[in-house]
C-alpha cells in the first residue's frame, strides 16, 4: 500500500503508481481479510465488479455488467460505433491468491483508457475493456466462463453445475442480479472486434531470469493431462527379494524420471509435470501394489505436444511391460494451443522496443481468457515479470517499475495500433 | 475347513490334517467374524489363550499363562526339571489377518508334542511350547511384547502405553486377569533353555518359486528405516521451464529408482523399499515443492545393511545436491540382525533332508519372536512355503501337504535334537 500513502500520492507521476494503488484497493475486496479469495458470483465478486465499473466510468467509458457478470467498458473512437480493440483480463481469483493475476491486466487497461480520456484523445477505433467474471473456475470447476460467454461458446448446460454448497450456477447468477436466460446476449460478433489483447503477469520465472520487465507471448500452450495407474503386487518389504518384486512405486518413479528427461532434453519449450502421486497401501514396510499419478504435458504447438504425448505414453508402456505392471492410462483433459496472431506479436514487440526494452518472445504455459476469445478475434498477449515466477500464492508480486513498464508498453500499443488489412 | 469335515476326520492320518483343523478353529476366534483380528489382551485374545492352553494340556503338558499373557506349556523330559528345547510362535494377529502367521508354528509345536505324548516318548530334555501373546504390536505400537517378557527385556515403562481407545497396557493386563507388577516373573534364565526353535510361514515367495515346502532360515534380517524429505520449489506446471525447476517429486523419483537399482544389483540378499510417498501440494498442474517418503533397508547381516545404508544415503545426498533440493533424512527405526545359530541350522537342515526334501537356506526378511529370544538362547527357524508369498492378508494360505511337511520336519528335529557341547 506504500504507493497509495506515499507523499504526493494525489499527484501520481506515473501510470504504475496509479495501477498499484488500484490493485491494492481491489485486493481488499475478499472473502476473508487474511486470504485473498474472490470467487465467481459471491458478494465480494459483486463488490469488485461495482468498483471496476466505477473506474471505467471515471475513465470516460460507458460500462455495464453483461449477463454472466463480465464488467464491460467501451471508450468510443473518433466516431461512434467503430469496431473495437478489446483489452481485458479477469477479476476473479483462486483461493489464497495473489493480487496481480487478472487484475493487473484489467486495471492497466482501464488506466490506459483513463490516460487517453484525460488527454481527450480519440483513436480511429473504439477501445473496449472487459473484466472477465470467471477465468479460474474455482466455484464450478469449469474455467473461462466469462470469456466463453463473450465468445459465444458458453455451454447452456453449465448452468446446472453446482458449487461445493450445492448452489447451482443458475441460482448464483440470479442471486448476483443477473438473468441466466440471457447469457447468449453477452456474445459478441467477430465483426465488432479488431483484436483481443491481454496484459498479464508471466506466472513463471523466465523474464526474471533474463532481467526483462516485459515479454511478447507467442502462444498460449495447449495441455494434455493424463491419469496413470500402475498395478503390481503388494508384498512384505522384508520377505520379497528384489528380483521377484512387481513394485508399482518403483515403476512410477521410473516413469517420472523418464517424463522429466524427455521434456528436459526437448528444445521446443515442452514441459511435463507429475504433480500428484498416491501409493497404496502406503505403509513403510509394504511394497506398493498400486500407484496412481497424474501427468501434465504442455508445448507451444499442438503438433509438438501430441507427438510428445505419444512418445511419453510409449515410454511408460515399455516401462510397465518390462516391470510386469498393469498400466491404465487415460486422457482426462485436453486444451488446444492458442497461437498469438503474428501481426499482433509484431505490434507488441514494436511497442516494447519503442519503450526502450529488449524484445523477448516466450510462450504462456498457463491458460488465459484468450483461449476462449480466439473464437471471435485474433489474440495478442503481453507478459509482465513477476517475482520468482510465483503465482496463485500470497507471495505473488510485481515491482511498481514493472507495472509502469507494462502500462507504458500497452498504452503505446494502443496509440499506435493498426488493424490488419482486411 | 474341508479337512475338518472330510470323511474320516475323526481318524486323521497325518499331523497336517490335525494342524489345519486347529488352525481353522483358532481362526474362528476373532474380533469380527468377517475379518480375522486377535489383538493383544482383548476378549478374543483371552479365548484363544484358553483354547491353546487346553490343547497343551491334552498334549500332556503342564500349561499356564504367564504375567504378560503368554501361554506356556511344558512337556517334561525323561526326568523332571531338565533344561528345555523351547518351541513357539505368537497367537496375536494383525487386523484383517491371515490365519497362518503365528498360529502355524504354535499349533505345529503342540501337535508334535501331542504325538510324542501319544507314543509316551520322553526325550533327554524337556520341551516347552510358548504361545507368545504379542508379536505384531498392533494394540500398543510396540512389537515382541510376549517374547521380550520371556527374555527379560520387557521395558517396564511400556505399561504406560495407551491403545487407540486410551486404555493403558497396565489396565488392559488387569482386565485380562494378569498382574502387571509381576511381568518380571515371566523372564526365563539362559540356563533353562537349550535353544529356541520356531516354525513360521515364509511370508515371501522364495520357497514357492523353488517349489520347496520348507527352508532353513539363516538369520532374521535387521532393518533400518529412514524418513526422507526433499524440498524444492513449487510452481505452475505450465510456466516454469524444465531447466529452471526444482521439482521435489522428480528428485524423489530419481532416489527411488536409485535405491531399487542399488538393492537389485546386490548379491547378498539386500532389499530396499519405498512404501510411502507424499507429494505437496499434490495438484495435477503444480510442480511439487515438497515430497516425503520412507525407506526400509534390510540385509542378512548388520555390516552389510549398514554399509548399504551409508551408500544409499550418499547417493540420495548427491541427487538432492545436484537438483538443488534440501534433503532431510532421519533414521526412524533400527533393528539388529539376529543370526540363526549354525549348529541349529545344521540340525534343521538334517531334519529336512531326512524327510526327503531338498535343503535350501534363506534369510527371514520379516521380524519374529527370535529377535527377542536371542537374548537368552540360540535361535533356529524353519520356514514353510505360503501361497504367492502373501501374508498379513486374508488370502494368506498354506497347503495341507506343506503343513504336514513342516510338522514332520519339526518332529524329526525334536526327536533327533542334540544340544551343543557345553
Amino acid at each position: 500500500m506504500s504507493e497509495m500513502n506515499a507523499p504526493g500520492a494525489g499527484h501520481q507521476n506515473s501510470l504504475g503508481d496509479e495501477i498499484v494503488g488500484r490493485i491494492n484497493r481491489l485486493a481488499a475486496i475478499s472473502e476473508t481479510p487474511e486470504h485473498l479469495a474472490r470467487v465467481f458470483l459471491t458478494r465480494e465478486h459483486r463488490a469488485a465488479a461495482d468498483l471496476i465499473q466505477s473506474w471505467m466510468v471515471e475513465a470516460g467509458m460507458h460500462a455495464h455488467l453483461d449477463a454472466i457478470g463480465n464488467v464491460c467498458g467501451r471508450y468510443e473512437g473518433d466516431r461512434p460505433g467503430l469496431p473495437c480493440l478489446m483489452l481485458g483480463s479477469h477479476y476473479d481469483t483462486v483461493r489464497d491468491a495473489g493480487r496481480w493475476d487478472g487484475p493487473l491486466g484489467l486495471i492497466t487497461a482501464i488506466c490506459c483508457v483513463a490516460d487517453l480520456h484525460k488527454r481527450a484523445r480519440r483513436l480511429p477505433f473504439a477501445i473496449e475493456v472487459t473484466g472477465f467474471a470467471d477465468e479460474e473456475g474455482v466455484r464450478f470447476a469449469s474455467t473461462l466462463l466469462g470469456s466463453r460467454a463473450v465468445a459465444g461458446t458458453f455451454v447452456e448446460s453449465a448452468l446446472g453445475a453446482k458449487d461445493a454448497a450445492g448452489i447451482s450456477m443458475r441460482d448464483a447468477l440470479v442471486q448476483f442480479g443477473l438473468d441466466p436466460d440471457h447469457i447468449g446476449a453477452a456474445a459478441r460478433a467477430r465483426s465488432e472486434l479488431l483484436a483481443y489483447v491481454e496484459l498479464h503477469i508471466e506466472q513463471g520465472p523466465v523474464l526474471e531470469g533474463l532481467n526483462l520487465p516485459v515479454g511478447v507471448v507467442t502462444a498460449i500452450a495447449g495441455a494434455t493431462r493424463l491419469a496413470a495407474s500402475l498395478t503390481g503386487m503388494a508384498g512384505h518389504a522384508g520377505t520379497v527379494p528384489m528380483l521377484l518384486r512387481r513394485d508399482a512405486l518403483a515403476g512410477a518413479a521410473e516413469c517420472i524420471v523418464a517424463i522429466e528427461e524427455f521434456c528436459r532434453t526437448d528444445e521446443g519449450g515442452l514441459v511435463g509435470t507429475v504433480g500428484y502421486i498416491h501409493a497404496m497401501p502406503g505403509a513403510t514396510n509394504v511394497i506398493p501394489g498400486q500407484v496412481s499419478f497424474t501427468i501434465d504435458i504442455r508445448a507451444p504447438s499442438d503438433a509438438h505436444r501430441k507427438l510428445a504425448v505419444t512418445d511419453i505414453v510409449r515410454e511408460i508402456e515399455a516401462i510397465a511391460k518390462r516391470r510386469k505392471l498393469v498400466l491404465q492410462l487415460d486422457v482426462t483433459h485436453e486444451n488446444r494451443t492458442v497461437p498469438c496472431a503474428p501481426w499482433l506479436r509484431s505490434q507488441v514487440a514494436e511497442a516494447i522496443a519503442a519503450e526502450g526494452f529488449r524484445v523477448f518472445e516466450l510462450p504462456s504455459g498457463a491458460g488465459h481468457d484468450g483461449m476462449a476469445m480466439i473464437d471471435i478475434a485474433d489474440v495478442g498477449m503481453l507478459f509482465v515479470r513477476c517475482r520468482g515466477g510465483i503465482s496463485h500464492h500470497p507471495d505473488e508480486h510485481v515491482e511498481a517499475a514493472d507495472v509502469d513498464a507494462g502500462a507504458r508498453v500497452l498504452l503505446r500499443l494502443i496509440e499506435s495500433f493498426r488493424p490488419p488489412a482486411p
